[in-house]
């Protein structure tokens, strides 16, 4: 397990202030005016040691909502309610090549079957998979389940932020699906979990402490607390690391190495299976859609100690 | 103006009986149970000439759904109401090399425009053009049109097969669309039209009036009542001679040359210009949903009486 | 027939002066440096009756390479040697939706099949068929079919433009193709011969003398000679006129109604059957690779004497 | 480093005689007749510790063609020789979604830039990337370094296999990306070192020493000599974890989860990092082109053994 010393701590600092420093370049996440304003400038990132050890850095405390980066909380407890078996019956596990709202890739293979549980469609299944008798409660156990992973019972979702955003996307995907027979519901039971889900909000501290359990095997780095299986943790983070970062988790897997997932807030939780668990922030975002600050700070922290998969 | 004469008459029924005695390959629409069913054999056509001179043979009082047909009709009112540079606007006016109901063509080019009004995506757009108040009053317009087109004031939409029909592949494209602010409105007001139009049923001879009415650039063979401008006439029957047979109307307009558009409940409407109007059934349907008898009889007249446009 | 009168040779050249006074907004082809030099201003049209009568206005005298325009001729003198049957289980017939020079549409539908004779590698594909030793007489029988059509023995080919131009893009559509059994035989045999009708030259006035014997049913409008048999007419005007003009075929269609084709060089043929045949070049080209002044004056001619197919 | 003790090499056996006893379903590689002849009962393995212990089972000492499974060798020579950021300008490091002989992909995103260096067009990129003055020393400093990676001086390409196999797919591809001057050359000096290197034909002994270079962060397990770069080991580790394996890819990164390259000769070369070097065979290919049998056994081993990268 990883000791975060003073050197670590402070090298985090470091980075983070040469960010500041650096000019924001980079796209702003397209919120509803009013709502999720952000700020440019408000690059922060907590890490968390397997054993418990944290250090922080920026703005650390600003909480955010989870959008892409929660697909990975609602894949592992989907997977912790049906096994892989049944879920990949229904959502592939390829990286598909294609933007992660795109609806053509429904069309080919497959018909219907979205090629991995990253990409909107394939988030939609996973969602819908989570047990539940309706739509309510299905998404109160995921919230339930978020709130145990990043230690904090008053996390909730933004009620405001979910009502004003366009719906219309994520509607289209999943009344393509339903005709296909890949889902098999109301849009109240399975589309608005997910819609809700992106809104659900935190701050890095809660989501390194999340990350550090998926670091940790499963178990709570505080607690001990067994959260999520081990067999869950290991598709997770291999579906993070293949298909995590939106069309550059290539490049990201070779040029970084760490599972990691990111959202369009800018938030990205990124994981180093056995030693530590990392939730950042960085509002501007590349042509990808991933924070522009949080790539970089991840590139530099992994080769800095060596933090990549195959390093 | 064409004669129908004696051997015209004689020879229709000739080709039908011809067809009967066939072996009727071919799928069967995908009706609900109970719903729009019909019969292998059911094969008809109506002639209308342009001056008013009729000939029927088979099946050719037997109502039907319009389905696709439906199509020329919606835009035809769409152009009336709005005119070609408002609609172009919205949807094209290309050939897609895509299936009818393909959401793929529409991440495509221009996001969200579908390629042209005769695959449904496009379709959807040139009704929720048609001039309304609301979903209601838009239907009533366009039910009313086609009455006047058919000379049937009794003619209706099937509600028991709009109530029984997926509607979920429809609502797939309309959300897709309304994303991309193609279509802006409510599914009630701007969808539903739609999926009503499709279910409106005729027979042959009601077919081939309106058939007749675009083979009379517009007037009422019978009245001589104008219903429909000499612009749109010609706007839709190019359309149609380009893409109104789905993925087979390259072929069909080399080897019949009349323009023309299929349903698949087997229906066809075809148009010689200046001088008939033809409505067909045959509901075995190849594997582009076109009617195989359809198309075999009105290839066989194509070269019996020259009626191809470039013939 | 036609009566080629005073009124019109006199609005035709109107209508060229009125082209030249426009701002030549567009781009040029791209030939290589010092061959095929053309000029924004040299806009011509030649105007043949299916009778003989013939009109001109603008640079009608001034060669250019046929290009695209040349797919036309190649398909005629392919569907004459081998017959439709034969042909068009090699090519199809649809409209493809995709760029002339698209490879990825060869991986769609039925592998390695070019949707229609009018994309680079349907072309290939047509040229291919013409009855031939090898590769040299293939391109001979083209080129002696091409200068009696066009009434000149001393048409040829640009040698130089020939040598000069890029085959890498044509190379690979055909090895696509030859590896999918769509062609069999060498580069030397199959794909020079097509690379070298593009660079076949005309001026106008010849290129109206092709367009009026496709307008007159395949005899030459001058010595009456039938040079093409009306099947093969029938099937080439159809093609043109859903697959003519690139990507704006269909536009072209509902816009203008007369079956067309062009070439990148600024070429346009297009044939009002029965009636006219047209020669236009016109080297400014929009966005899909068509003449702009070209089909602004068809479109002008169109409207003003009703040529349209539909009209 | 890993312990290869009795009970370790005597599991090995067992799997190869389980797999020896299924029913080897699955087609078999396309060789031409007499060419490359194989066996669908030549199953066999071999394993050698990152400290040079070895073990093997079955037909371990019978030569195959290395097929796709030598793009990753000809990549790490030609990141040895450029440096990532010169190759990655010219080949993506994204998984594609297609097929390994798409060309249609070539045409999206950046035109003629393959997805990565394991599809064919990407590989044809990366072996004309290995610095020589020409063809022949290009394959000739593959083949030498392919030599020196498997400690044997005697291996070489199937000159037969070589002239009899169906160049046209990647001459297709090749002039594809040459038009898009991704790569600058002619098929001699660019293409034919890449069409003899998938005819490299070894055993699995020799390949199991390939792959525990790569295990052993690129020094050979035996002589300690380092024969690739670190950096260049963690890239094609990394690409093979999120491509190596066709469309399985996905699939076998979540269920194996070691970093693997299949070739249609049924073979794979699977690396454990700093652990193991596995080479298999085992010519029965499943859908995807990968063999049945190694990736059964595999599988097995990797949860015998816990191989995983997550595990």
């Amino acid at each position: 397990m990883e000791r975060i010393d003073e050197t670590m701590a402070t090298y985090l600092s470091q980075v983070v202030v040469a960010e500041l420093q650096q000019h924001h370049e980079g796209s702003m996440p397209a919120f509803q005016e009013g709502v999720g304003d952000t700020d440019r400038e408000s690059v922060g990132i907590s890490m968390l040691g397997a054993e418990g050890q944290s250090a922080q850095a920026g703005s650390a405390e600003q909480p955010f909502p989870l959008e892409s980066a929660s697909k990975v909380l609602s894949l592992a407890l989907a997977l912790e309610d049906r096994g892989p078996e049944a879920l990949f019956r229904c959502v592939g596990r390829e990286p598909s090549g294609d933007p992660y709202h795109s609806i053509a890739t429904l069309e080919e293979g497959e018909m219907g079957i979205p090629s991995n549980p990253m990409i909107n469609a394939g988030a939609i299944v996973a969602t819908s998979m989570i047990e539940a008798r309706d739509g309510e409660q299905r998404f109160q156990r995921l919230l339930d389940f978020i709130r145990r992973l990043a230690a904090n019972p008053a996390i909730d979702y933004n009620r405001e932020m979910y009502e004003a955003e366009d719906k219309d996307l994520n509607r289209a995907l999943f009344y393509y699906m339903r005709n296909h027979d890949v889902v098999e519901g109301s849009e109240e039971d399975l589309l608005v979990p997910y819609l809700k889900q992106t809104s659900i909000e935190m701050n890095c501290i809660e989501l390194s402490r999340v990350a550090a359990v998926l670091a940790n095997r499963g178990r709570d780095p505080v607690s001990g607390e067994t959260l999520i299986s081990e067999a869950t943790v290991r598709t997770v983070l291999t579906l993070m690391f293949t298909t995590g970062m939106y069309d550059e988790s290539g490049k990201f897997a070779v040029d970084v190495g760490i599972p990691a997932k990111s959202g369009i807030s800018g938030c990205i939780m990124a994981v180093v299976p056995g030693r530590l668990g990392f939730g950042l922030i960085g509002p501007a975002l590349d042509d990808s859609g991933n924070s522009v600050a949080g790539v970089r700070i991840l590139e530099r922290l992994s080769q800095r100690w060596r933090l990549g998969v195959f390093a």
